[in-house]
């Protein structure tokens, strides 16, 4: 394999999580082991960075701040959910690329991010360009394919969990009378997330809130959740329902979308309320919704230790996988298969990431189908293990931002 | 003073606090330094508990339960809403007193649940049966008058303040085009949980987030929220609100109730909502609401160690108080008259402090009546400052509960 000399970029894209400015600090440390890459720069605002030359200088940044980003939340360099389409977007960013002399690049992102990198690799190889793509798996949500887990993953179910505990106490001190709580947590189209609520029951106490759990893998019916919360009310004080907002009822629909922009995926969201309205109507109950929302992957003051290791781990592994020659590829996180949790890196190929979800296995679920057997207890409860060690300033955590020097722009405007 | 033989009591009303446990572990710890205090009960679920001899002893807890309470969410003995309400309510609860011997009261909640004890005292005064009755503050809404701030704000503030922080870190990294955050917090009539969000501007950093601060102190303005945020916009890539639920026109209406229940207090919520269909109509921007809800009061996981340490510290002073002969008071807080903050406990009498409510000064206020001044940063931070060590297991804060074993009935039952 021959060594390749130049300059190497990352990019953020999709939604931020408390964990992804970790993997960035990865590739920044890693990238400056190796005399092949000269400068490190950073794309701001995904793709958009990319289409308009909007780079910074990360290697000019103080190790102070690239530590700092371990702990740090938000998406440092700015992310976004536009996607590149057509193919003058491709070339346009492949222009940049070629400009700068970036022979590295690092796509941190979901499943759609994964796919531009795809794109931007497939095009780069038709022109002749020599570029080495890696992505990075960053997502709450959990859902991508070829990888054990993704990073963000470990940090939101540690919050949600918790969360639930802790809303679950504050119900049971006033549950004079039936109360029932219900959380609406994230996750698109999987029950990762609301799942994990599930970690918040003490080992050997099924019958701990959150008592049922509904996921979008299990077709949602209005008669039974009245049934089930009844069924709960009789045996509890009160009871804790969790809820995934993409939610679908037999016929695949969500059942509860919020707006629908034309061309934009839907806004889903409200579906906590939805089942208020069931429950009251129903049962005559008292019912209080928390729905969690962008807090659950912001949380980065309760994120995991073990996440953010692991998102970092991935950024370090992407750069050593491309100075090793490979492209067109993602990081993944394999499990060791001894009964202690281990951890390693692989790669996939995005060809075997890209378009496909990777939903909960349906034998992870209980028969009853809102809570949760051993076998998901035994996959989610290492990825939420241990804290962060967070610098306070003024009570608060104290969080970075990056000086951001910019790179000079060589090329002129370009509207897409 | 005649020494006082018997046995003593806890309650706890109102909603529940991250901190309202470390009275209870207060008031434990210090009862069982008094050889005239025999028995340390504690009543279940407020005064239902006392109505209905549902009583606990709590000296029959392990001593590792009672040092777990101080970083416990919730109410561990049990709240409620309900007050006592016609006098045979309160000769019951005097009965129940009585027929346990207890001699020393000690009742932890905000201001209507002061009242309550407040009326205990009166009956047992005009029964002439010998009874200390002490009240303990505690309410996030800091509302109460007689005490520098209250057992349970410092804490709902430092969640507040750093959730406002994270949320704006995922704005920021999504904002690409003009976007705004509204982020609606607790406070029934008053503004100190919405001012305390400002505590996420870093020292010297006005311009950061949270931009906009509603308070219900200052009467809300449609139009000029309009141009509050276009201002924000026009400056800032991005735009984060902070509204208080209690929020009211100039007319003293709230500007958003949810439900009105006959005989209840207002529901109020849907402020968030609310401004942000204003925003979308006017303005024509993107916006997410975040409605904290029950986590504000519930989130122990980030309890400021200064309000843990004084919510224990006024369950001392109680105890102490009541020794040494007091009756029909309330502990307060005192701050220290020096630069470096200091806090001591004192006492009030419950008709001072019953039935007021202490609004944040004006003067605290700038004229622009959406931020805050140096006077409220000044009073705020210090009581925010310090993270409590809290054990974990399996990757989650492990809480304790009461084992509660129950003190015998001694009467029938009542039916109110």
């Amino acid at each position: 394999m021959t060594e390749l000399s130049g300059n190497c970029l990352i990019g953020q894209s999709g939604g931020p999580a408390a964990v992804v400015n970790a993997s960035v600090a990865g590739i920044v440390t890693e990238a400056l082991n190796h005399g092949c890459i000269e400068e490190v720069y950073g794309a701001l605002g995904g793709v958009a960075g990319l289409l308009h030359e909007e780079l910074i200088d990360l290697a000019a940044e103080s190790q102070q701040t690239i530590r700092g980003l371990r702990y740090t939340p938000g998406a440092a360099l700015g992310s976004c959910r536009a996607k590149l389409k057509k193919p003058q977007d491709f070339e346009r960013a492949l222009e940049v690329l070629k400009t700068h002399n970036i022979r590295y690049y690092f796509h941190i992102g979901d499943g759609d991010s994964q796919e531009t990198a795809a794109k931007l690799a497939e095009l780069a190889k038709a022109q002749e360009y020599d570029l080495r793509v890696i992505g990075v798996p960053k997502t709450i949500d959990n859902d991508l394919p070829g990888t054990d887990h993704c990073p963000g993953y470990g940090s939101a179910a540690k919050f949600i969990a918790t969360t639930v505990r802790e809303l679950a106490a504050d119900a049971e001190a006033t549950a004079l009378h039936d109360i029932v709580t219900i959380v609406e947590v994230m996750g698109r189209n999987t029950g990762w997330l609301a799942a994990a609520a599930s970690l918040a029951k003490r080992r050997d106490q099924p019958n701990d809130p959150p008592h049922l759990v509904y996921l979008p893998e299990v077709a949602f019916s209005a008669e039974k959740f009245v049934e089930d919360v009844r069924r709960i009310l009789k045996r509890e004080k009160h009871c804790v329902v969790v809820v995934g907002e993409g939610l679908v009822d037999k016929d695949g629909n969500y059942v509860a979308v919020e707006t629908t922009e034309v061309g934009a995926p839907a806004q889903l969201g409200g579906v906590g309320e939805h089942l208020r309205d069931l429950a009251e109507a129903q049962l005559g109950v008292k019912v209080r919704v928390a729905r969690l929302g962008v807090t659950q992957r912001a949380a980065a003051h309760l994120a995991s230790k073990t996440d953010s290791e692991e998102a970092f781990l991935a950024g370090q592994a992407a750069v050593k996988a491309a100075i090793n020659g490979e492209t067109d590829k993602m990081v993944t996180l394999l499990r060791g298969d001894g009964d202690h949790y281990t951890c390693e890196t692989g790669l996939a190929s995005f060809a075997d990431v890209v378009g496909n979800t990777k939903k909960l296995p349906r034998e992870w679920i209980n028969e009853d189908g809102v809570s949760m057997n051993f076998q998901f207890y035994r996959y989610a409860t290492p990825l939420i293990q241990g804290e962060l060690t967070i610098p306070f300033e003024n009570g608060l955590p104290s969080y970075v931002r990056l000086h951001g020097e910019r790179v000079g722009k060589q090329l002129g405007g370009y509207e897409s």
